[in-house]
């Protein structure tokens, strides 16, 4: 049952990625093809500024490959909005052929397998995989109306406003998709909606071990290994879970949730969430140092918290689930 | 942009399909493996009755296979429910690589073409493809408190309280997944919530056009053609839009969410809808029926809708996707 995906011959040829005004203040604010400071993007609701945000990205990519959209063969990818409305909206005027995928937080994971996987497999000759998060649309749904000002627990997370997509395509590049694991669910038992980290980081921690154990790499091989979204919480649970692994893994491992704020001086909690942090982390960040051969190989685990608001009042354990992406750089 | 996946060597060697009691006094109740009286299959809540009959249905696929989970290299499917919930709480205990799907109603073409893709690919030995939505679960989410008995109108349909799992797996067998086509976004510009039928049509519409035209084959290759859950409006609609085309395939044209409701006899309105709708129907009834040599070739087209409650309230119009999939027995 456990089985790496080995791409055939799978290569990135574009990324784009957006983010908003927190995201903008933080650290890495330098490497994103935009900021936008206006949480609506232009828009009147909440649910059409993700849309735009997704619209955007896409387009900047496009823009930045000089393709046109009818040049794509696929675009698959999603959000946490219900019903992922903020991708269906965002993709929806270009007519191209569309797999909606949802994996929570560990969606731009999925969208990297099955995009890779379509290419590899000869089913498309390039296929855009993008995801996305909003802060104001993600709280106004799963916790309270921005206007209320609830406070937070030192364990909750700072939802991203971002997106980043990018262009699978079949052939060599420089920077290649080389393999990847899906992730299975693990629930680890915990109930508590402001710890999303804890309640991912057994199934980032099972994803690694699995990974190594499955791949014949070991983390060595790479400069950066990256959970998605655990944050401090969850990054710190998830060494305390990798036991005897973490001495080997622990000097170049990190989570894109910790990397794209400073967590010191903004006020952010526990750190970045949101399927937007991994993706936008991975398309600002990642690929461009790849690509000038700062990086040669970097795993990405993007990290997913499986539950909605009802299961939650309902009582029911919140499980997690992590993929795992390996990015190399060729030559 | 547009490509037949013509998937290289995946049989079906398994089916599966639960329903519930609408169902079950429906014209197909004869050929589902479990016909449900308990609208809460046992459990306290809704939600947790749909986790339960995606639970069983997958329970009794393996038991059907004589096959144990762990044998399964990937499961890949979705729901209805905000953040697909009844599909990840339906399939978290057996610990298998999970990929989940959002297409609405299209779903289990998702899965199938998903699936497929990966066991074509050489990336799973097999994988389980399901989808499944449950009437009372639905309602509450989109619609009215059952309790508040509000009144439908002619053109609303009723939400089928089904799922439905297949098993693919490389090599031959009776059934081949042969081949199928992954649908586009197309906007009708439909914005009442209570005619999806109308918001789908055209995609299907499309679909259907393009997967002839793709495919190099003819409506005649085919003893059935069935969109997924158009209902009575809906297949109405396209088989309008389809224009000339119309003449060739109105013989062996129809809809499952006509077929699995008596849409004299009982109080569905427009027929049926949801994910389960064209999982079951397939699970239930095309797949077997083509394992005894019944039929020869199926075409199944899963239509869905995309929107969420928000969207609808903000004005926004709800555009359909439909995915192509070529059932073909051997021999």
């Amino acid at each position: 049952m456990n089985k790496i995906f080995a791409f055939d011959n799978v290569c990135i040829n574009g990324f784009a990625s957006v983010v908003g005004k927190t995201e903008k203040a933080g650290p890495l604010s330098y490497c994103f093809d935009m900021c936008e400071e206006d949480e609506y993007f232009g828009k009147d609701t909440w649910e059409e500024a993700e849309s735009e945000m997704v619209h955007r990205c896409i387009n900047i990519l496009l823009n930045k490959t000089g393709r046109a959209p009818d040049s794509l063969n696929l675009i698959c990818g999603g959000d946490l909005l219900n019903q992922c409305v903020a991708s269906s909206f965002g993709v929806k005027e270009w007519g191209v052929p569309y797999l909606g995928l949802y994996g929570a937080c560990s969606t731009f994971g999925e969208a990297m397998l099955v995009g890779g996987g379509m290419v590899s497999g000869g089913f498309a000759k390039n296929a855009l995989g993008f995801a996305s998060s909003h802060f104001c649309s993600a709280e106004k749904q799963y916790r309270f109306p921005l206007e209320y000002g609830g406070q937070r627990t030192p364990t909750a997370q700072n939802t991203v406003t971002g997106c980043g997509a990018v262009l699978l395509e079949k052939g060599q590049g420089k920077i290649m998709l080389k393999d990847g694991l899906v992730g299975r669910i693990v629930d680890a038992g915990i109930t508590d909606v402001n710890n999303m980290g804890a309640a991912m980081a057994k199934a980032a921690a099972d994803t690694l071990r699995r990974y190594f154990a499955l791949s014949g790499k070991s983390p060595s091989d790479f400069d950066i290994i990256a959970t998605g979204d655990l944050g401090r919480e969850g990054y710190e649970l998830c060494c305390e879970l990798l036991g005897d692994a973490y001495e080997k893994i622990k000097d170049r491992y990190t989570d894109c949730g910790m990397m794209i704020f400073d967590m010191e001086g903004q006020d952010v909690h526990s750190g970045g969430s949101g399927c937007g942090c991994s993706a936008s982390v991975t398309a600002g960040y990642f690929l461009p140092r790849l690509k000038k051969g700062e990086l040669k190989r970097v795993l990405l685990v993007p990290t997913g918290a499986l539950m909605n608001p009802t299961t939650v009042f309902q009582g029911q354990s919140i499980a997690g689930i992590a993929h795992a992406i390996c990015f190399e750089r060729q030559g």
